[in-house]
């Protein structure tokens, strides 16, 4: 099914940053040659997944992926429950609290809400967590195909901060840890001054679906806040994995007590 | 690319209605062997495209769709504008207003309100539209390949309501007429006692993504009171058509004044 693979990685491309792509630019992205790519574009447009912007000609998502989307959210209702969890996170640690779903690239942020109070962190919604950079990737990583890792290791990391991890071994022994213990805390890795602590939520399969995170600033950041943030995390991924119909993972059902 | 045609195929049969399927029951509905279904599923499974029930083993969309339906909404937000409009249109003809977006087999209610009055007709946003049987399925089909019509005529269709118009011909002259008009006005065709008025919006290329459609008890339907409501859904229709970057069709146009 070597049609299907180019397919997705066709559409993996296409991003709240970058939603419109043209022909030789999308085949240029994923190394394909442009008569292939155009071919499935064709192809997918015909099933309303593809459209093409009809003044620059470059082609966006259609709107397909709008009635499948219902249709996941009918069975298993992540964006729901994970605003509703996020709500709850965000009073109960009185920080920013937000919850993403996994793309191939990122993780896409599906909720979010900044308590009422002085420093608080802002979340911008529509900017996708590189997987390296945040705790929400790192925890997502850890809990996914191995190939998700390596794939990403192979080309070089960005610095979002003079801080973020961009060593490959490093990136690998965050994931490992974080794979362990449950949960990842990260500094100043995608933001300075800030600190994410993220427990991944899973699919029935124990995968990772997506992360959940608390974001706070780092001079709020004590063993006894980290403590209290990560007992709630846990709890809130716990929350989601059920609601979604997955399993809770021993290491996180641990964290909650 | 007749691997991404039974790929998307797959997909199709999974609705609000029937979230989860079988491998045989698949198979038996795309009418392909379980060797092929089954590895295009475990393709798709691979992208998160669809997951597994761990308990039943049954298959169901995956959380893939989410993230790329996120990506749709941040260029063409359907479904904001879609709330809003259908927010404007209950309030401006005091009827039932809803709108849905098209699947390979039926319309999704992707927004809908009922007004605060005596009699008004209740929205199951979970159950599909069915194109034949009810206005904006009729709008769809106009404005969308003719294939899609011819495809849906194949099968028997089936009867809502005892006047549900099912054979062919007929249903090829409402699309017809609705092709020419830019609305469609449909009687007891999905549920007795009801009338439904819709018309198409449109994306880029001029085919219909979905529908707006007004829907009142038959007895409030007088010339003036369709008049009114014919107005208000054309006016809506070229809302949420400018707003996803389609053109208003001149049919469309003509109605608002």
């Amino acid at each position: 099914m070597k049609t299907i693979d180019k397919t997705m990685r066709l559409l993996s491309f296409f991003t709240p940053s970058q939603p419109e792509i043209g022909l030789s630019e999308l085949a240029r992205m994923a190394e394909m040659d442009k008569a292939t790519t155009r071919r499935i574009l064709v192809s997918l447009g015909k099933h309303h997944f593809i459209e093409q912007n009809q003044i620059t000609k470059a082609y966006r998502l259609g709107s397909g992926f709008l009635h499948l989307a219902r249709v996941r959210e009918a069975t298993t209702p992540i964006t729901a429950i994970a605003t509703q969890t996020v709500e709850w996170l965000c009073d109960c640690t009185r920080e920013t609290a937000h919850a993403s779903v996994g793309s191939p690239n990122a993780l896409i942020t599906i909720a979010h809400k900044e308590p009422q109070r002085g420093t608080v962190v802002m979340i911008d919604p529509t900017e996708p967590l590189p997987f390296h950079a945040t705790a929400s990737g790192i925890v997502f990583l850890a809990f996914n195909d191995a190939d998700l890792l390596e794939n990403l290791l192979k080309k070089p990391l960005k610095k979002h901060t003079d801080h973020t991890e961009i060593d490959p071994d490093a990136v690998r022994a965050r994931v490992a840890k974080a794979r362990r213990d449950g949960y990842y805390l990260n500094e100043h890795g995608f933001e300075s001054d800030v600190a994410g602590l993220a427990a991944p939520y899973l699919n029935a399969d124990g995968t990772a679906a997506g992360a959940i995170a608390v974001a706070m600033p780092t001079t709020r950041k004590t063993d006894e806040q980290i403590h209290m943030v990560k007992q709630h995390v846990a709890a809130a991924s716990a929350r989601i994995t059920t609601a979604i119909g997955g399993v809770v993972h021993p290491s996180i059902q641990k964290l909650i007590v």
